[in-house]
């Protein structure tokens, strides 16, 4: 009998989140399942590394069967350690990372910890797909980001990323009976509109807190955002070549 | 008299390395210099911004004649904070990250904090420039590095970046005599091959530190990597669509 592949189960908002226990329920369907995930909310980490500091893995208890450890770094390095320390002498066929809770539509991939865990994998030679649900709550029902997550898996662990390694998978709110469909798309142009809130500390201090709007700046038809919008889930398969080709030649005036 | 135009200076060293001051003296022949900087060093922070946090800013008197703030977030905080809150009512004509203590070629600028900064400043519609020296010394000489930002700076406040917001700028180590000139080129496909320094701390518990070293795949010989290899200082139009464009057909088995 073959043995079932290796699926690395990671996330940003922590192993205690709601949405990597839906996760894993999808993924321990399609193979055998480990988890790697921060011991505490890392949203917002972007592609960050701990280098300045010793980093902790302990094995913790949570999920019904399933190899789980908690890790005191970021996205990033649980899918560091996973990958060259805890399972180094195996091969991971696929790693997901979710479902995180809020979009990681448009440029939100910039900032996104999850997003940047499934991004870790794919530089490491790992098919890679990071799963989030247009819904911070931690209340938010996940029952139709499970349909979709188990039917994008096996599709990919069945036919390969091809020549992607990673895929930004956003799912809308609501029944899985209201979500029309799957389609592939582009990253939306989009920027955050920032303020702060700031305030006076019981110190006597000023401090900013950051908040801020999401504003889409792209109007063709065929982004992650505009597909959202329409009741679709989005499927964005993604690099980490940031090289602006395009301008390769205009910028001609800096061979020096 | 047409004013001067305003130059925004951060980076992720933290805002006493040498790097930082290297870039001001620089930037302030070219314009009015504003400094917004990590008041710790932040290196490998990627594209973190602080989400659970107040975040903190201090003038500092550092630097004769030129405002400056430290502040207690990430890089991109720095920029968001200048951007939105320090100089909400003026406009910055460039935003200069570094001169960063080491290379940030090839997938460095995924988890970079200098060039995070710069692509953040970018994606709020601020020309923006990052630069590296390839040296991680605090006693790095950084007088060739200066002589090129100091070229790059006044050919770009001339010309503009054209159809590009963002360039990732690496200097070799050397005499400026020993540089040849200047490249634009794409970024290099490169991993970091991960090692993790186990140990036990005082208190008997075992840790991991990061470690491990950069492997450049790409033999093409118009990337950062090559160019770099052979004496040149490398310019890459960057941008932030991760969009893999050449997989968006293969992947049409995901369209469901």
């Amino acid at each position: 009998m073959k043995s079932r592949p290796l699926i690395l189960v990671t996330n940003d908002d922590g192993i205690v989140a709601p949405g990597i226990k839906a996760l894993i329920e999808v993924a321990r369907k399609h193979g055998e399942v480990v988890v790697v995930a921060p011991d505490q909310p890392q949203s917002g980490k972007g592609h960050a590394i701990t280098l300045n500091n010793p980093i902790r893995l302990r094995q913790v208890h949570l999920f019904d069967g399933i190899e789980a450890h908690e890790c005191s770094g970021t996205p990033v390095d649980c899918v560091k350690l996973a990958k060259n320390v805890l399972y180094r002498d195996r091969e991971i066929a696929l790693c997901v990372s979710g479902i995180n809770h809020g979009s990681n539509a448009s440029i939100n991939i910039i900032y996104s910890g999850t997003m940047s865990a499934a991004m870790e994998a794919s530089l490491e030679q790992v098919d890679s797909i990071g799963f989030s649900l247009l819904d911070f709550s931690f209340e938010a029902d996940f029952t139709a980001a499970q349909h979709f997550a188990d039917q994008i898996i096996g599709e990919v662990l069945a036919k390969g990323l091809q020549n992607c390694r990673l895929l930004n998978v956003n799912i809308p709110r609501g029944k899985k009976e209201d979500i029309h469909g799957v389609r592939v798309c582009k990253q939306a142009e989009g920027v955050w509109v920032e303020e702060f809130k700031e305030g006076i500390d019981p110190r006597g201090e000023k401090y900013y807190w950051l908040t801020g709007a999401f504003v889409n700046l792209d109007k063709s038809d065929d982004t992650d955002i505009a597909w959202l919008g329409k009741g679709y889930v989005s499927v964005v398969p993604s690099g980490h070549d940031l090289t602006q080709y395009n301008a390769l030649e205009a910028m001609d005036y800096l061979n020096l």
